[in-house]
This record gives C-alpha cells, sequence and structure tokens, in this order.
C-alpha cells in the first residue's frame, strides 16, 4: 500500500500515512496540486512556515511504462506568489515511486541555523545533518553524496540559490549517470524547500516493493500502444529529431518563423542561431568527440532520448544538458552565439542550483540595464558568478528577471505573474502567447504546448498568427495537467496528438495500474479538476484577469522581423477560463 | 479663468487647456485621483509611456486661508502598483495656483537621453536643459536654482532617487526658507517624472492673478471659523502640542501605548525612546541654540507650525525637518537612539529625494536581514550613502523594504501593498491596522488618521484594542480624502473634530470659493467619489481583497508589550468599502 510522507522540520518527524481516498486516483501534478490548494492558504508567504512542498511521482512513475520518470514538485511560488508545479525527469521520481511513497509532505519551520538531509529506505527515513554540503555547488556535493548513500540512490537538492532563498532557485536531481542536472526549475521552489533547511532529500529503494498495478495485462496493453507511437511518429522516435538533435532542434525552426526572442525580447530572429543550434550541439559531439553525445536519457526507461553531453574541444564534459530554452535563453536572448559560453552558463546555473530560462531572461534585463553589452560572453559569466557569490548584485539577479527589472527600473520585462517569458514570442506565436498569459504558473511554455500545431505541424497545423485560439489553449491546458499527473514527460505529447492509439495507450495504462475506467473523456475532466484548483488557489491569493495579460510593452513595441504587436483581446483570454 | 497644464515629455510641448466643467469643483487630491482614474490605464508599467504624473493644488491653495499650502501629486505607483496620491506642504503649491493653474499633467515620454526641466511664469512654461543638475544632491542644486530663477520661485524636483527609477523616490519641493525639505514622498511618484526625465518644475508667480473666490463674504467667514478653531484646539494652537514639540510630540505617546513599532516592528515599545522625541528636540533647540528652532512653518500661512530646524551641537544646521515618522522610522524602528545621526539619516534621505518612512523601513528590514545591527547608526548612514551611489546594494535598498525583504528572504516585512507601515503598530492600535490594510495607498496614516480617537482622545475616546471599527476607519476615509482635496494639512483635523464650527469654516471656505452650496453631508459624499474612483482603478489594476491584509507573520507573532496579535477579521476589513 503506498503512503504519503510528511515530513515536519519544526520538530524534525516523519510521519507515514495512509492515502486518502480522495488522493487515490491521483499522482504528479494532480496530486501535488491537491494537496496545496488542500492545506496552503494562498495568502500565505512563500518562505514563512505556512507553505508546504509537495513532492509527487505521476500515476505510472516507477513502472516500466516508456518515458514516465517524471516528479511534480508544489507549493505556492515565491517567484509568482501563486501555486505552482514543476516537474522534472529522474530515476529519484522511480525510485521514490517504488519505495511505495505516493507524494512527501515538506511542512514546518526550522527553529534554529542548522540545515538537514533526509534519507529515505524501504525502512523508514532519518535526518541527517547537511551543514558540510551547504555552501558549495552542487557538482561538488553529488559526486561525495553519491559515495557515502551509493550510487543507486537518487538525490534531490536545493543549492547555494536555494539556500539563499532565490525566487530563481530550483529542486535538482540527479541524472541517469548521477549529475546534478534534472531541475525542477521554475518558479523558486528551490527557496521554498530553503526557507525550511531541508538540503537533501537521497531515496535508496534497494529491496523496495515496486509499484502495484491493478490490471497487469490492460496496463501492458497501453504501455504497448505508447511504446508503439513514440517509437514512431517523427519527433520521437529513435533516430528521430529530439533524439538526433536534442530539444535545441526548435532553435532553428522557431528562428525561422521569427519567434525566437532575441535580445531580451526585441527582434524575433538571432542572426547566430545557426551556432547554438540542435544541430551544433550535435556538430560539436561528432567533432570534438569524447564523451559528447547526444540522445542522452535522463532517466532510465525513456525511450525518446533528448538530452545530451556537450564536449569540451578536447572531448572532457563541458555540461549536460543543454536543452533548447537553455541555448535560448543564454544565447539568442543574451546576444551570444558560443555554445561554450552557453555550456559554462549552464553548468554554472546547474551548479548554483538555478532555472536556466530564468537566469538567461536575468541576464538580459541585466544587458538592457547596462551591466553588460548583449553578446558579452565573459561579462555574463562574471554576472553569474555574483549570483554564486551572493554579492548585492548577485542577489538581484538571483530573484529573477522582475526584480532585476524593478531594480534598474527597466520597463520591457517580458514575463508574466513575474515569470519571465521562456524561447517563444508571443507576438508572433499567439497561441503560445494566449498560454503564458492565462497559465496558473506564470509565463510557462509546458503548461501548454501550442506550439506542436502552430509551428511543427503536430496536432493540426495552424496560422501561428492567428488569434482565434481561446479553444485551443484550454485543451492543452486540460490535456497537459493530465499529462502531468501520469509520470509521463509532455514530449509524449508529440506522439499522441498525431496518433489515435498513443493516445489510447495512455489511458490504458493509467486504467491499468489504478483499476480505473477512463476514457478521453475523463483527460479532459480530471485536466479540468486540476485547473479549476489551480484557479481556485491564485484567485485566493489575489490574481484577477488583470495578472493574465501579457506585459504592456508588447502591446505597443513592433517585432521584427514581422512587425507585429501582441493584439490578442483581453476578452479572448478571459474567455479560456471564464464562462 | 484657471487651467489645466499639460507638458508633454514626448515632443517637449506644454498646453493650457480650459477647465473641463466635471473638474470644476474638483482640487488636490480629487483633482489628481480623477484625472489618474480618467486618463491612465491601470494596468500600465507605472514607469512605462502610458503613465501620467498629476500635480494638483487644493482647492482653497493659493488664498490666505490657514494651513492651506498643500499640493497632491498623483500617478500609478511603482511601488505598489495602484493608484498614488501623495501631498506636501509648500510654497511651490501657492505660487502655482496663483498663478491660475489647477493642475499640471505630465505626459508623454523621453525620446533621448536628456534631462529637462521647466520654468513655469505668469506668461507661460519654457523648458530648459537640467542635466547640469542630474546626478547632484538636492542641497547642492537647490541654492543654484534659486540663484538662477530668483528667491521668490518655488521649486518641484527629483533627486537621485527618482533619477535612478528607486520605487523609493519622491517628489521634493521648497520649504518657507527654500530648502528641499518638503515631500510628496510616498509611492515612487519621483520614479515616474524620472521616467519621463522631468528633474524640476521651477514656478515663478510674479505678476500672477491669484485665486479667483466666488463669494469673498463668505470665504472669509469660513476662514475666521477656521482659523479661530485652529488657535483654540490644544494639539493644533500657538504654543501647543505640535507648535512646541512637532509632530515627535508623539514618539512618548505612542510608546507609552506600546504601539510605538520598534526593531523592524519586533516589539511596540522603545528604550530610548525619549532621547528622539519631540520634547528632545526643543531641547536640543534650546541647549544647543544656533539655528535651531521648534514652531517653523512648512509654508506661508501655516499657523500650526510644527516643523523644525534641528541644530548641530555647535548651533549649524542639522536638519530641517525631523518628523515623528522620520525619527521614529530612522530612530525606534533601527533602534537608533540618537538625534544626531536620525537627523543626518533625514538630510540624506531629502538629499538624495527619498521618503524617510520607507527609508527607515527599508534600514530596518537591512538591519533583519544582518546587514547592520539593529542600533548602528554607523553602519546606517553607510547604508543610506549605498542608496546615493546607486551601487547594486543601494538599487536593492532604494527599492524599498519589500523589494530588499526580497532580495534577502526576509519574511517579516511590515508592508501592505508594498509600501511599508509607518509608525503605529497595528497589532496593538486596531484602527489604524484596519486603515494600513483598506487604504488605496498601501499602508499609510494619513489615509484616515484614526490616532486621533484611538490614542489622543480626540474625535471620541476610543479602546485601541477595540476591532469594531469598520464604520470609523470608513469615515475618516472619506474625510481625509476631502480633506486632502482643499489644499489644507490633514492636521487640521484635530481641530475639526473636536470643534463643530472649525469644521463649517473648512466647509464655507470651499463653498465661498467655489460658489458652491455642500453641507458636512457632501464632504462626505465627495469623499467617497474621490475613494471609489481610486477604489475601481485599483481593482483593475488587480487589486483584490488579497491585497487589503496585514502581512502573515503578524496574525502568528505577538507583539510586546501587550502580547497581541493581528485579528481583526478578514470579514471586518472587507466591510469597509463593501457592499
Amino acid at each position: 500500500m503506498s503512503k504519503i510522507m510528511r515530513v515536519n522540520m519544526t520538530d524534525r518527524t516523519v510521519a507515514y500515512e495512509d492515502v486518502p481516498e480522495k488522493y487515490k486516483l491521483l499522482g504528479g501534478r494532480g496530486l501535488t496540486s491537491t494537496i496545496i490548494y488542500d492545506e496552503v492558504d494562498p495568502t500565505c508567504h512563500p518562505l514563512g512556515p505556512n507553505n508546504k512542498l509537495v513532492f509527487a511521482p505521476g500515476i505510472v512513475t516507477g513502472t516500466n511504462s516508456p518515458t514516465s520518470g517524471r516528479v511534480s514538485v508544489g507549493g505556492k511560488s515565491p517567484l509568482t506568489g501563486g501555486i505552482k508545479e514543476s516537474n522534472a525527469g529522474t530515476g529519484w521520481s522511480q525510485l521514490t515511486a517504488r519505495l511505495g511513497i505516493k507524494a512527501i509532505v515538506v511542512e514546518g519551520y526550522p527553529q534554529d541555523d542548522g540545515w538537514w538531509g533526509l534519507h529515505i529506505t524501504k525502512d523508514g527515513a532519518e535526518f541527517f545533518s547537511a551543514d558540510e554540503y551547504v555552501g558549495k555547488g552542487l557538482y561538488e556535493i553529488y559526486p561525495q553524496l553519491f559515495a557515502r548513500f551509493g550510487q543507486k540512490v537518487g538525490i534531490a537538492s536545493i543549492g547555494i540559490a536555494g539556500e539563499n532563498k532565490y525566487s530563481n532557485s530550483g529542486v535538482c536531481f540527479n541524472d541517469i549517470d548521477n549529475r546534478p542536472s534534472r531541475y525542477s526549475g521554475r518558479g523558486g521552489l528551490g527557496a521554498v524547500m530553503g526557507s525550511k533547511h531541508l538540503k537533501l532529500i537521497v531515496v535508496d529503494a534497494a529491496g523496495a516493493p515496486g509499484v502495484e498495478i491493478a490490471n497487469k495485462e490492460l496496463f501492458d496493453q497501453g504501455r504497448k500502444k505508447l511504446l508503439d507511437a513514440l517509437r514512431s511518429h517523427p519527433i520521437t522516435k529513435p533516430g528521430g529529431a529530439l533524439n538526433s538533435y536534442g530539444t535545441a532542434v526548435l532553435v532553428n525552426i522557431v528562428n525561422e518563423a521569427g519567434g525566437l526572442p532575441t535580445h531580451n525580447f526585441r527582434t524575433g530572429r538571432f542572426e547566430g542561431a545557426a551556432k547554438i543550434s540542435g544541430e551544433a550541439m550535435a556538430e560539436y559531439c561528432e567533432t570534438r568527440g569524447g564523451v559528447g553525445r547526444m540522445g542522452h536519457p535522463c532517466h532510465p526507461g525513456c525511450v525518446i532520448q533528448c538530452s545530451n553531453v556537450i564536449p569540451n574541444p578536447d572531448g572532457s564534459e563541458l555540461v549536460s544538458v543543454i536543452e533548447y530554452e537553455t541555448t535560448w535563453a543564454f544565447g539568442a536572448n543574451c546576444g551570444i552565439d558560443d555554445l561554450d559560453v552557453i555550456g559554462k552558463l549552464t553548468w554554472m546555473a546547474n551548479d548554483y542550483g538555478m532555472d536556466t530560462i530564468e537566469a538567461g531572461g536575468t541576464i538580459a534585463i541585466a544587458m538592457e540595464a547596462g551591466l553588460a553589452e548583449f553578446g558579452d560572453g565573459k561579462r555574463a559569466i562574471e554576472l553569474m558568478e555574483e549570483i554564486g557569490k551572493g554579492t548585492p548584485l548577485g542577489r538581484i539577479l538571483g530573484q529573477g528577471a522582475a526584480t532585476t527589472g524593478k531594480a534598474f527600473g527597466i520597463v520591457r520585462v517580458p514575463g508574466v505573474k513575474g515569470q519571465n517569458m521562456p524561447a517563444y514570442e508571443p507576438r508572433a506565436i499567439k497561441g503560445i502567447g494566449m498560454t503564458y498569459a492565462i497559465s496558473t504558473m506564470g509565463a510557462d511554455h509546458t503548461s501548454g504546448y501550442t506550439i506542436a500545431p502552430e509551428l511543427l505541424a503536430c496536432g493540426g497545423d495552424l496560422d501561428q498568427f492567428d488569434r482565434d485560439k481561446a479553444d485551443l489553449v484550454r485543451a492543452f491546458q486540460y490535456t497537459t495537467a493530465f499529462i502531468d499527473s501520469t509520470g509521463h514527460c509532455l514530449f509524449i505529447a508529440f506522439a499522441i496528438l498525431d496518433i489515435a492509439s498513443g493516445f489510447e495507450g495512455m489511458v490504458e495504462e493509467c486504467n491499468g495500474l489504478l483499476g480505473t475506467n477512463w476514457t478521453g473523456d475523463d483527460v479532459t475532466r480530471i485536466g479540468k479538476e486540476i485547473l479549476d484548483k489551480e484557479l481556485a488557489f491564485n484567485r485566493a491569493a489575489g490574481f484577477t484577469p488583470a495578472d493574465d495579460r501579457l506585459p504592456e510593452f508588447m502591446k505597443y513595441e513592433k517585432l521584427p522581423p514581422h512587425d507585429v504587436v501582441w493584439d490578442v483581446p483581453d476578452e479572448t483570454l478571459d474567455a479560456v477560463f471564464g464562462e
């Protein structure tokens, strides 16, 4: 029987609770958002004693279902002030699920200055002092931790960013090679963990019972259908777009569409795009050799394998992974066209425990403020160093783009609800702009990846400039909330959008595991239930339609090369989740 | 015929407009809030091209009515994100009124890096380059400006704080001796002026027509009644409490009541209270002699004269003025009990162009964050110097207490709507806490000074701990909005609360000037109309009841010496302006 684990940081106790009936069919985002909705006062201070941090593997996580090793982390966000779910792909999640832990709820508040780790095994959980790991880079301490606890454990941790309570601070998980590189990055949940002085959660699944499956036959049938779909779709199949070039295969596509935000969202095309693309990364791996490889999985059992290990000129490891969002954030958005610099910045963000999207967006704002020239990679690295040192400038930058904009009086801050936009220009791609605006998470492409039909001819083939996309945006939000609950990577969406049996497979897997009889309608119903709770939380936290807006400058500043402004009517935005 | 002056900073043009019928009976806050409500998109960026800055003398400002030299400055606040009116007492306002200028509306956006001054005379207005005055202290440039434009002009200006677009930046006006010391300080309107690159407005009223009075006899009758009331009330009369000890006469009173916020609102009593009180200032003036004096007026025609000039040990000028709020903010709230240090900090705030309440609150947060020990005046001065230099730390501190709290991960930030609380502990004095919570301005005692009946037995004699004060709070808000529109200092409230003929006099003055037939009911009606517009603006800007709350920590942290928490029910707060 799976359990919910309560971790109380006031008295450092751990309790296991039976899973309440109402939580039994939930997992991942559905579970984190429901627990936060049920238990956290939406008006509480995100870093105060009344916030909670919830970790939840997805419904099928820990099984042999393909590409299902996601963990959702939830809480009230220090960055947005609203509810937050941020998920990562990591073996940590699979180990936790196999231990029969449906969720870990971290609550309470430290009574002294000490920092703590939690070591979870099949026999229970024990606290250990983590003081020796504080103030150090994650690349330094992860090997120490794996040496101490064993190479097969999973580690969740915060870095210096979370310790310093930066609003740009993620929760870091180990990748398949035990690097500190898989991130529930967005929304500053690392600072929530930091506010509770919980530095680490080490999970050891040796002897764990594994995940119970109610109807193995049905589960296997669904699993097979999904696997076949993933293996046949051109985006997700072995040797396909993601596997060959990683997520950064998007760079040239989005740039061509005039939607690659460049120089802090001043234009939609970047001259140096090709040099920071997935194709360029693949070339690095080929010509530099050594440890370099594309097609690297982030966790065991992923069939897409879109991660990478980028080599230095001498073949040693520069960093793993440079994602599309990362190469864009530190690259095009900062005017930097040097993958070695981008790799170094990515390594630093991983080492400090930060979200690369917000970090790159912040450096771009710093450039806008005159702290560096656009394109100055050397200065960008120096700015990142400030963050790691916790200097006053570092504290500004560590708080993210909105606070940096405020500190320097910058009007052009491309965020929504305090979270900086990711790598798609909303003026040039209207559906993703609508998604940024109405997402419960702040500007977030993963809350409804309408780029698929808008630019990739996947799940439809839409005009990127068409503004009549309220139904699309709503449907994507609901479906995504469901996928985020299954434990699957959102990238299964490409295959299940285009291949009906793949979608069926996802639902059948869940039915097989849970013993339910869900249909496609239930996917929408369950997704809507999750969104409704998140929306209710945010309303109670003080959000109104005025928060569901893109920044004002996008309404009056034309974006080259298409010379478009943000012109989706407010009424269209309000209609997405309105009556 | 009075006019509205439009100052367009895009093309640097000035236009005079007839006063529209609907604005004819408005002045001060009523006029600034109405113009902002009518013309500014509540969702605009406060520092972007679509915000406006409005200056408006009060209805009777420029006449010989007593204590009526206030100017209201209005705009969308960079500090709160809502509507803002902040008023100051200054001859500048009287000169502007005598020129027949009912309001100055500054709009548009600079197209280059130049800074500008505006020189207004009876013959029109001309721009002049203000580049030579930028980056310098106001104590340095005010004498230069008066030498250039004449000793009888009035000067409105921003300092380095406004140039740097700090959210803590006021609009500075000259006092009666032409010091840069009278502030529309709260809410960061200096940054709005700075965003428009308007450094100065110099007003020369030589040959001005003066203020038109519709019914001179009625006006004089009202003026006489109000004057008599002010001259007879123990708080406002010559030789009375305010005249003898300044506003800091409150220090010992509020401390005694256990409501003097100390060490960033950790307790309600300060050991060093007596040393920073108005009585201590009077003793300085007496024993040190020289230029020191209590009973100094901030503008010609004030009969209360509650300002002061505080001397150095050698009799030279330390600073003018140290108000109650100032001696508290830099004193008790920072644990500093040395008036010379407080005076130096006050001088620095004046020199940089900052609000002392927010500045002191910010230093207290910095102390909470460990950047200084509470009580360390030397370090407090160094922190202020950072602000003036615009270092990264200075930019954090310049943005005010909320941003400083965010940068350093501090949960105990005692603000509402991003504006730090003034010098009355809401846990110990419930009515002022309710006022902080529901004010359209953020935490603001001047939006409804319920301290009068709660601590001073003026206008009633209420229990400071009584929570049933929704009616009181609402009534004070409405009446205050009216007073803020007349051009009178809010301190006439003491006299008109207790002396009915004083209140009649205020209304008759307005009727005499405008040719109206207002009664006491109209005071409430007009006040309500102003509040309704401000509330509507804030709602459209995204404010909800969740913004009408005191910070969470006050609900769970007991305040000594009374060991009280904030316990006014949310429903009571919502009832103030609710249905």
